[in-house]
C-alpha cells in the first residue's frame, strides 16, 4: 500500500509539472484507448499508472490543486483501498458527474487538456459544453503528458493477426463489405471510417491477441462504398497467410497512414460517415479540419455482426457443448475434493479454467472469472484476490461466472450451487431467479420487440417480494469476439434495438443480499423465428437456450414452481443430459445424471 | 349518402372560393379545436362538416385541384363509407404523413395556409420545417374560413361552470395554484399559459359541460408565479355561486382579452412557461412577437392530476361501487330477458346507460358506449350505428366497454361475456387475456418503474401462441375528468413517466380474431405502496383494483389457470360479492351469487 501511494504520489507531482511546461491548468485521464476498448492493452492502463486504481470504468481530473478520481457504485470500496485519499477526491461516476465538476472546479481562462485519441467525438461535445458554461477553454492535445513521464510504458501490442476460417465466420469477407458499402451508398456517403477493433475483425474475418479477453487485433479501417478497404495496421502483425486471406480488396497501410488518408477524404469533398459515440475526437477533428462531409451514423458493422448466420450459430452450439463438458468436469471434482480438502475461490477459479483450456478450439477466457462463495457472491463484479478470498465453506452458496473463447464461438455462464444445505430463505431466492430465468427463456414475442419490453420477465418474481437486482437481465454476445456487445440488451433502461433472430444474448437475472449471498443464474440464449398458432398474424420470436450445464436441484424450492416451469427445467436437464452425457467419463456421467434427475411434474 | 356527397362537393367548392379570394393555394382542416381537445364541441366539428368524415381523429388538406383526408388504421373502413373518393384521396394518418404528402402535392412559391388556433406549436414546427423543403410558404390565419362559409355553425359553447367541491377534490384550489406557482418558480419564470382545459379545471376545482363525455369549461388560464390567476373565460358561464367558490386570487376576462394579456407578460420581459405540444400556435405566436421570453416545459399541471389524493381515491372508490351496481343489474337483466325477447348492440347499450343513470352522483358517460357482438367485437373501437347493428345472438361473445362520469369519479370497465357456450379456442383466447389481466394486476414493482416496463406481462401469454392485440394496455383516468388522461400509460411504446402511487390507470388487454370476435377485460387500478419482505431495500409500488364486475366464468379453460390465478378470480369476486351484493334487489343479488361463485383451487 505504501510504496504505491509513494508512486501515486510522485507520479501526479511528475504529470503536474508537465502540464505546467504545456501551458495547460488541468488534464483528463480516463481509463480508455484510442479505440474506446472495453478490456485494454496495457500500454493504455495510463489511469491505474497515475492512481494505482486498475477497475474496468474511471476517470481522473487533475489540476494543479486538485485531483478527483470518478468510478461507479461498482468501485466504491475498491477506489478507497487503492487510490491515495491524500492525493485524490473520489467522486460518484453517474451522468454529467465529470462536467459538473469541471464547472465548480474551473474558471474563467483555465485551459483543460485531454488527449482526443482517448475520448468520442461526442464526449468532447459534452465537455465543450460544461467548458464554455465558465469559460474554461478544453484544449486537445495530440500527445499525452502521461505518456512522456512513464518510462517503461509498454509499447503497442503487435500480436499476430490470424485468419478466422469461413468453417468458423459463415460467410465471406468480400460479402460483408459488400453488403456494408451497400448500406454507406444508401446513406448516400463514399466512406466509413471503422475504428471499433471488434467491427474490422468481424469485416475482414480475422482476429488478434493485442488484449486480454477479446481475440482483438487493434486496428483502424476506412471503407469505401466500392467495397475497398484501407486497413491501417503495423506491418509486422501480418503475415504472408494472412495477406493471401484478405484479398484484393484490402490495401494495407501503417497506422500513421490514417492522418493523410483522412486528409484525402477530406481533399476529395467526400461524404464521410463517423459513428460519434465510439470515434475518437482525434478523427473526428482530422476529418473535419481535411474538410470532409461527415454524416453521424451508428457503426455499420454492429447490426449485422450482431445478427449470426447458420455457421456462426452452430458453432456456438459446438462450442457450449465442450464448454459444458469442462464445467460439468469441474462440478464433479468440487463435489468430490469438497469433503477432503479446503478449496478457495482462487484454486476453484484454477481449476475451472484448467478444464476448460483442455477443450477442443479453446483459446482462453472471455473474461476474468468471478468466483464469489458466502457473502462474496452478493457483490456483482466480483474479482478475487489475495486480500479477499474465501475457503468455500457448507451451508454457503458458491457463484461463479466465467467463459470461454472458442475458435467457433464465445461462451458466458454463471451458475450458484449450494454447498450443502441452503436456507429456506436461499431456497426461496434462489427459486425466483430462477423463475425468472425460465419466463425469459420461454417468452415469445411479436417482431419488433426489445430487450427492453421482457425484461421485467425475468424480474417479476422478485418484485413480488419487494426485491430486485442492480444490473441488466441480458448482453450481447459474440462470435469469437467481445463477450458483450450490442446493440441488443435486455435491461430496464429502454433500447431501441429490436431483438432479431440470430442474435446472441444472455439471460442473466440475480439477486444479491449484501453480506450474505449472491444467487445468478446465466445461459446464453439465441433469438430463433417461433411458430403461432394457425390464426397468428404476428411473426413471433423465441429464444434457444445454448449454454448445457445443469442447474442445481438442491437450492430449489419446488413448491414455488408452476407444473410448466418444472417441465422446463426436466425437459432442459434432459438436453443437458443427452448432449453431455456421452463426452464424459464414468464419474462425470454419474454425476451428471443425478443432477439432471427428474424433479415431479 | 347521396345528399351528404352533394353537401361535401359544394362546401369544398365554396372552401376553394375562400382561399382564393385570401390569396392562398392550400388549407389544412384537422379534427381539433382551440385547447387541443380530445371531444370536440359542435362547433368546432368542421372536419366533419366539410368531409362528412365523422371519426375522432383526422386531418384534411385542401388545394385549389386536390383534397386529401388522413385517417388512421381505425378508421380505414369508415372514412371510404363516409367521405366521397371523387373529391377527397384517402391516405393513411401516420407520423410524417401530412408534411410527406405537402412535400410531394406543393411546390414553390405555394402559399399553404392554417388556422393558428388549431395546430398546437410544435405541429406548426414541423409543417413549417416541411414547406420549407419545397419552399412552399407557411401562412398563419388569425380566422378559419371554413367559419366564414358555415351558414349555421353553433356557437361556442358557454354552459354554467359548476364549482367542485372540496369533498371530491380533497385540495383548496388556493392550495394547488401555490403549488404550480412553487413549480414555475424553481423554474425561474414568472408565469405559465394554461390551455388544457383539464389542467384549468383541476387547478380552479370547477367543472362544465362544454363538450361530450368529459365535464369541461372550455377557458385559457395564466397563472402566474406570486399564485394569482388571470381567467379566460365567457362571462354568461359564471354564477355568483362560483365566483366566492374560486376566491379572491383569480381574476375573470373575457375570452377576448388573452391576446392582450399575454402582450401585457411580453411588454413586462416576462419568463413564461409553454407547452409546445398542447398550447395553440396562435399563443405561442402571440408571446412570442409581444416579447415575451418563452420557456417550453410540459404542462405542470398534468402530473400533479394525474396523482390523486385520499379524497379522489375513496371518491374512485365510491364511484366504482355505484358503478358496479348498474353493471350488475344491467347482465341480470340481459341473462334474463336473452332467451325472451331479441335484444340489440344498441338496444343493449341503451338499457346499460339507463341503468348508469339512476346511480348517485352519475352526470354522464364518459365515452360513447363500445357494444360488440360476434365480429363486431373484433373491431377495437367499434361504434354502433344502424347500419352495422347485430343482434346478440347464442355462441357469440358480447363486448361492452363503457364508463361514467360521477361526481365522485370516472369510470372506464369492459366485459366480455358468452351467449351461450362459447368455443374451445373462445375459451383458450379469452382465458389467456385473462391471465395477463391478473399478472398485471397483481404484478408489484419497484419505485421508478414506467408502464412501458411491465406491458408485456399483459401480453406474454398470447404471445405464448404468437398473437397480440395492437393497442395500449393501458392509460390514465381522470378524477370527473378525462378518461383518458396522462403522463403515465401502460404500452409499448416507451413512456419516461414512472408509475405513482395515486394515479389511476387501466388495465385492459384484449384479443380480437377478425370476422370472428373480440375479447377485452378491464378493470381501473390504482397505484399503491405495497410492504415487501423485511430485506427489501427498494421501495416497492402495487394495484389496488376499483372496478367491481364480475369476470365471465363460463368463458374460462380452468386448466390454463394456476393456483394464484384462481385464488385472484376467488378473491376478486369475493370482494364485489361483499361489496355490490348488499345494494342489490333478491333477483340480481342471486345472479351476483352465482357468477361470483368459488372456482376450484
Amino acid at each position: 500500500m505504501d510504496i504505491i501511494n509513494t508512486f501515486s504520489r510522485e507520479r501526479l507531482l511528475e504529470l503536474r509539472g508537465r502540464l505546467e511546461d504545456l501551458n495547460v491548468d488541468g488534464f483528463i485521464v480516463p481509463h480508455s484507448d484510442e479505440y474506446q476498448n472495453e478490456f485494454l492493452p496495457s500500454r493504455s492502463e495510463r489511469l491505474a499508472w497515475l492512481t494505482s486504481f486498475d477497475g474496468s470504468a474511471g476517470i481522473a481530473v487533475i489540476t494543479a490543486d486538485k485531483a478527483a478520481i470518478f468510478v461507479d457504485g461498482r468501485y466504491t470500496l475498491q477506489v478507497q483501498e487503492q487510490v491515495d485519499a491524500s492525493l485524490y477526491s473520489y467522486e460518484p461516476l453517474v451522468d454529467r458527474s465529470v462536467t459538473e465538476w469541471i464547472q465548480i472546479n474551473l474558471g474563467h481562462g483555465m485551459r483543460l487538456a485531454y488527449d482526443s485519441w482517448l475520448h468520442s467525438a461526442n464526449e468532447v461535445n459534452l465537455l465543450e459544453i460544461a467548458c464554455s458554461k465558465v469559460g474554461t477553454i478544453l484544449v486537445s492535445l495530440n500527445i499525452n503528458p502521461i505518456d512522456e513521464i512513464w518510462k517503461d510504458q509498454p509499447l503497442p501490442p503487435k500480436m499476430p493477426i490470424i485468419p478466422h476460417e469461413l468453417c468458423y465466420t459463415g460467410l465471406k469477407s468480400s460479402l460483408k463489405c459488400k453488403e456494408i458499402a451497400l448500406k454507406i451508398k444508401r446513406n448516400n456517403n463514399d466512406a466509413v471510417v471503422l475504428t471499433k477493433p471488434e467491427s474490422i475483425a468481424w469485416l475482414l474475418n480475422v482476429r488478434g491477441n493485442d488484449v486480454p479477453f477479446t481475440p482483438l487485433p487493434l486496428s483502424f479501417a476506412i471503407l469505401h462504398s466500392d467495397e475497398k478497404v484501407d486497413w491501417f495496421v503495423y506491418s509486422e502483425k501480418i503475415s504472408k497467410e494472412l495477406i493471401s486471406h484478405i484479398g484484393k480488396q484490402v490495401s494495407l497501410h501503417s497506422p500513421e497512414e490514417l492522418g493523410s488518408a483522412l486528409d484525402k477524404l477530406g481533399k476529395a469533398g467526400a461524404n464521410v460517415q463517423v459513428c460519434a459515440d465510439t470515434t475518437s475526437s482525434w478523427i473526428y477533428q482530422r476529418l473535419s479540419m481535411s474538410g470532409a462531409n461527415i454524416y453521424e451514423f451508428i457503426d455499420p458493422v454492429v447490426l449485422p455482426k450482431a445478427i449470426k448466420n447458420q455457421t456462426e450459430l452452430s458453432g456456438s452450439r459446438a462450442a457450449h457443448v465442450r464448454d459444458g463438458v469442462a464445467i460439468v468436469k469441474f462440478l464433479t471434482w468440487l463435489a468430490d475434493i469438497m469433503p477432503k480438502q479446503k478449496i478457495t475461490e482462487i484454486s476453484a477459479a484454477q481449476k475451472l479454467a484448467e478444464f476448460r483450456s483442455k477443450g477442443d478450439l479453446f483459446r482462453g477466457l472471455s473474461f476474468e472469472t468471478i468466483s464469489g462463495s458466502g457473502p462474496n457472491g452478493a457483490i456483482v463484479h466480483y474479482r478475487v484476490t489475495q486480500d479477499t478470498v474465501r475457503h468455500l465453506r457448507a451451508g454457503e452458496f458458491y457463484l461463479f461466472d466465467s467463459g470461454g473463447q472458442y475458435l467457433d464461438g464465445t461462451t458466458d455462464v454463471t451458475r450458484t450451487i449450494a454447498l450443502g444445505n441452503p436456507s429456506h430463505e436461499m431456497r426461496d431466492r434462489y427459486t425466483r431467479v430462477l423463475k425468472g430465468h425460465i419466463a425469459l427463456a420461454k417468452a415469445r414475442f411479436p417482431a419488433g420487440t426489445t430487450g427492453a419490453q421482457i425484461d421485467s420477465l425475468a424480474r417479476q418474481f422478485l418484485w413480488q417480494l419487494g426485491l430486485d437486482y442492480d444490473h441488466g437481465t441480458g448482453h450481447g454476445v459474440g462470435s469469437y469476439l467481445g463477450v458483450h456487445e450490442g446493440p441488443q440488451r435486455i435491461s430496464k433502461a429502454g433500447t431501441k434495438q429490436a431483438l432479431e433472430p440470430g442474435m446472441i444474448i444472455s439471460n442473466e437475472p440475480g439477486y444479491y443480499k449484501q453480506g450474505s449471498y449472491g444467487i445468478r443464474i446465466e445461459n446464453l440464449l439465441a433469438v430463433v423465428v417461433d411458430e403461432g398458432v394457425e390464426e397468428a398474424k404476428v411473426e413471433t420470436y423465441g429464444f434457444e437456450t445454448l449454454t448445457l450445464v445443469p442447474i442445481d436441484l438442491s437450492c430449489l424450492e419446488l413448491p414455488l414452481l408452476t407444473l410448466q416451469e418444472r417441465d422446463w427445467i426436466n425437459d432442459y436437464h434432459a438436453k443437458v443430459k443427452s448432449e453431455i452425457g456421452p463426452l464424459l467419463d464414468n464419474k462425470a456421467r454419474d454425476w451428471l445424471s443425478y443432477s439432471t434427475r427428474e424433479i415431479e411434474s
